[in-house]
């Protein structure tokens, strides 16, 4: 998604930090302080403009929701739109997923969502896509035994990339849907990028995959 | 696949017992004997009209297949049409899926093919599904260590079943493509249904799955 540069936003984010949280990793292990209650915690890596997460944090309002977005620009979409929702089950970091065991303990994390990710379709950047073992090795460690990862996108290359990737991974396939909009599922919540190419006429892959205990090391 | 009722078909099946074999348990462990070479045996389960499995003996002339095929009505014209095709590596038998242990020994073949296999929508019927862990049980007994299932449908339902049962089994996806004709492949035979309902804009589904051998008890 391109963004529009916004030279306010380094100012908006530091005006901002008990929302976008500074320093993730000084809350390694005491996530649930963070949220000052016991509920579960769930990550959302790739928050886009924030529709995905702020709808999930109403319709589950004692889950605490974790949205990871690298983009500047995109992440101060998010916090706007958070800040007029009054969701207080939110919180942003500005990070990559590349140091997931540096901002999480073992089994911190409830639920993974991954929508609509950046495809990388070229072979030599297959180790950048979110689904690639590298980063299920990560999930692996913070995810709760029999924990899932939610997946969604459009881009059918890589979401036959994911299946493979998962399955040699060892995780296992618990839902997969392969038009996801054919069921009206009032539960799921569209992400804006969803709303755009569902309308478009693409299909929307969804996979729901379990990570066990015997994959972490 | 509806089919018009042949009484000839029973006569038809009598005079040509040198391709629909007759009682497949005897040949159980002596199939390469059958084919009087040691080339690899392929089965092919719900055969249809024969025109995937007479391509496949064509473009793999080194290899030795097996049509099965329940409907005595279906299975007379994929013989016609293997009799016109004077292919010598095709060997038919008039039965289903239910036995295939009876029929086979362990590790006696080298690939299985399902082609467009009846879906059975209704949720009480799902045993009968040839994805089933029902019949998974069966093929992982008779196919050679690592070898692989290679399954297509256009049917969505039945695609979205399928990855679940094969990831619950613990069969590995080594390939799959959620719009197979979208690619290019000379190399994929196509079954009669399949044109048909590729014409018709339906998507065609290909998993290819690995059987392992820690799956055989």
């Amino acid at each position: 998604m391109r963004q529009r540069n916004k030279p306010w936003a380094d100012e908006f984010i530091e005006e901002n930090r008990k929302l976008i949280l500074e320093e993730p990793s000084q809350y390694k292990g005491i996530w649930q302080d963070v949220f000052n209650n016991d509920g579960p915690i769930h990550l959302e890596i790739g928050t886009g403009k924030g529709q995905f997460i702020i709808g999930m944090a109403k319709q589950n309002p004692t889950t605490n929701f974790i949205g990871m977005e690298l983009s500047k620009n995109v992440i101060v979409s998010a916090a706007e739109k958070i800040l007029l929702s009054e969701a207080q089950n939110i919180k942003l970091l500005n990070e990559d997923a590349n140091n997931l065991a540096l901002y999480f303990n073992k089994n911190e994390i409830s639920e993974i969502y991954l929508n609509f990710s950046d495809p990388w379709p070229k072979n030599r950047h297959k180790k950048r896509r979110l689904t690639h073992e590298v980063f299920l090795e990560q999930y692996a460690k913070i995810l709760k035994d029999h924990h899932e990862l939610i997946f969604k996108t459009d881009n059918r290359e890589l979401f036959e990339y994911s299946l493979v990737s998962f399955s040699n991974y060892n995780v296992t396939l618990k839902d997969i849907s392969l038009d996801l909009h054919a069921i009206n599922d009032l539960l799921n919540i569209r992400t804006e990028y969803e709303e755009k190419f569902s309308a478009k006429g693409h299909s929307i892959y969804q996979a729901k995959v379990e990570f066990n205990s015997s994959l972490k090391e």
